[in-house]
């Protein structure tokens, strides 16, 4: 099979909001009048952001999920993807489950694919992804403000325990393995939420790198500092059973500075407490408050008592590994 | 040095027309009203798209410069671009070169980097870049009409020669195969031409695959039939005086089938072969009719006593090879 046939085959189908899509030398699409255009890449290597193990399917969705994670860390709406695929060879089975998982989560949003490319090279999966939102609506990483709480969505640390799993470093009973898995290889982007946290919260990232490491990238955009509890990480939404299985230091390690966790770390004032709640239950997926923004810099990680912990979190750093 | 020291030693810069530029989720970009948003994104893989002898410099400059060319062929104006980058390790002279060509192109026209992503992995290169056409003017690839003549903008087979001396397959001048390299590794994206083309042109496309593979694309889409003559190969501003000192035979092939030209190829009304010839002055670059396009389907190509070949010429499929 050569290159447009692939194409044809498993990524082409008929445009729908695109004007052009897939096939020509651009794919062309009509801006809503007023709308801000949001755009984000990510690029996806096997042996650094996926394993050799992973089911295409689950692969294909992931590719865009990391994407979309980062439309709703902006609060804004799909709308269209480019995909550039390198890959070792033809692989039809690979391509045909990598494109079915793609579709899928394409679909429910939807966002349409309207164009890309591919190549012969070593496995390597860009996507860039396109939203919308109003002026002004966007959620960026600066305006977190001084007494503001901070908040993560769902349950952080299952991505890195899977994977702590797979190297043989710790075990697991085989469903909390496979649930943990599946946060790893299917994650769950949180563009809903993303959509409700508009005129609500200051400041918003998604966990990708770690909570710490992202939460780090929050307080300097903001110019503030923070203190982070740990008591919700004894026993709050944000843990689940398969955390609760590990040991309390090891439940922090994973939950602190894990990474791939795909979740939305937003900071709103506590007069907004309520309506956080309530976007979170619109949205479908919890949200737990994990801190509180401080003046100056840095950051203090609270122990059970309350006593200020010394020891750092290193967050993902692709070139420090 | 880290990633994300080395996104802003390297690539960060202050916001221009972005609302928000490197450094958040996403960017953001507020469309014109009305306009159509173009879209594109080219992988270049080392040892596919350029050899690991190129200097870094003119690489960062051919990365952006294949994906403005998907801009020239579809009309549209260039805006902003991302920019995902995986890297074997960091290399920082590597990456003063790469980012040095990378912005002179992007200042060019200008086009801003909004955002991207960088992680550690064999070196791939994936740029999607964002331009803007008026609804109704972009150039497509369907719409070559019967009885338009075909054009091709500056010269053709030049890298592609270039890479044959590289591969010890032939010699040249120096000067001329430095004439070659240069086009091989710094090819110009035909914009203004492209630009200067809307309203006048019927159907258009980029030269990447080798110029009957791609004209192939334009008659499937348009669903018509083309002759193509020789006699420009035999002497006009299409062949570079390094094209020139080859044998006929050889010559053709370099240009009918070499790839990595990046010139526009189009089709236009023989009423506005005088307007063709004005938006080629305009723009600063040459452009020769070297056809006509017919009806039926399929392509022949015609000798110099303009009797039909029977040979093909294939074009570059990066599955294929």
């Amino acid at each position: 099979m050569g290159e447009f046939d692939l194409i044809t085959r498993y990524f082409t189908r008929p445009a729908k909001r695109a004007v052009i899509g897939v096939g020509d030398d651009c794919a062309l699409w009509q801006c809503q009048p007023g709308m801000q255009l949001a755009v984000s890449s990510d690029m996806l290597v096997e042996g650094r952001h996926f394993l050799n193990t992973v089911p295409p399917k689950r692969l294909g969705h992931k590719a865009l999920a990391v994407n979309l994670s980062d439309l709703a860390a902006s609060g804004a709406k799909p709308l269209a993807f480019t995909l550039a695929l390198a890959l070792p060879r033809v692989d039809e089975s690979w391509l045909q489950g990598f494109s079915e998982g793609l579709f899928a989560l394409a679909d429910q949003y939807p966002c349409e694919l309207v164009g890309g490319d591919t190549t012969q090279g070593p496995l390597n999966i860009c996507i860039t992804v396109m939203g919308e939102v109003p002026p002004g609506d966007a959620l960026l990483r600066q305006g977190a403000q001084v007494g503001d709480d901070i908040y993560i969505s769902g349950s952080v640390g299952d991505a890195r325990l899977a994977l702590e799993v797979m190297r043989g470093q710790l075990s697991l009973h085989a469903e909390d393995f496979e649930a943990c898995r599946r946060r790893m290889e299917q994650p769950e982007p949180r563009v809903a939420l993303g959509l409700a946290l508009r005129g609500l919260a200051n400041a918003c990232i998604d966990v990708s790198d770690g909570l710490v490491g992202d939460l780090g990238h929050v307080l300097k955009a903001s110019q503030v500092a923070a203190v982070l509890t740990t008591d919700w990480i004894q026993d709050s939404a944000a843990i689940s059973p398969a955390m609760q299985s590990l040991p309390f230091a090891k439940r922090m390690d994973m939950a602190l500075a894990g990474g791939d966790d795909y979740e939305l770390l937003f900071t709103a004032s506590p007069d907004q407490a309520d309506a956080v709640q309530e976007a979170a239950n619109e949205s479908g997926v919890s949200v737990t408050c994990i801190g509180r923004i401080t003046s100056g810099s840095g950051l203090q990680v609270l122990d059970l008592q309350g006593v200020p912990m010394s020891r750092r979190f290193a967050s993902f750093d692709h070139f420090a590994h």
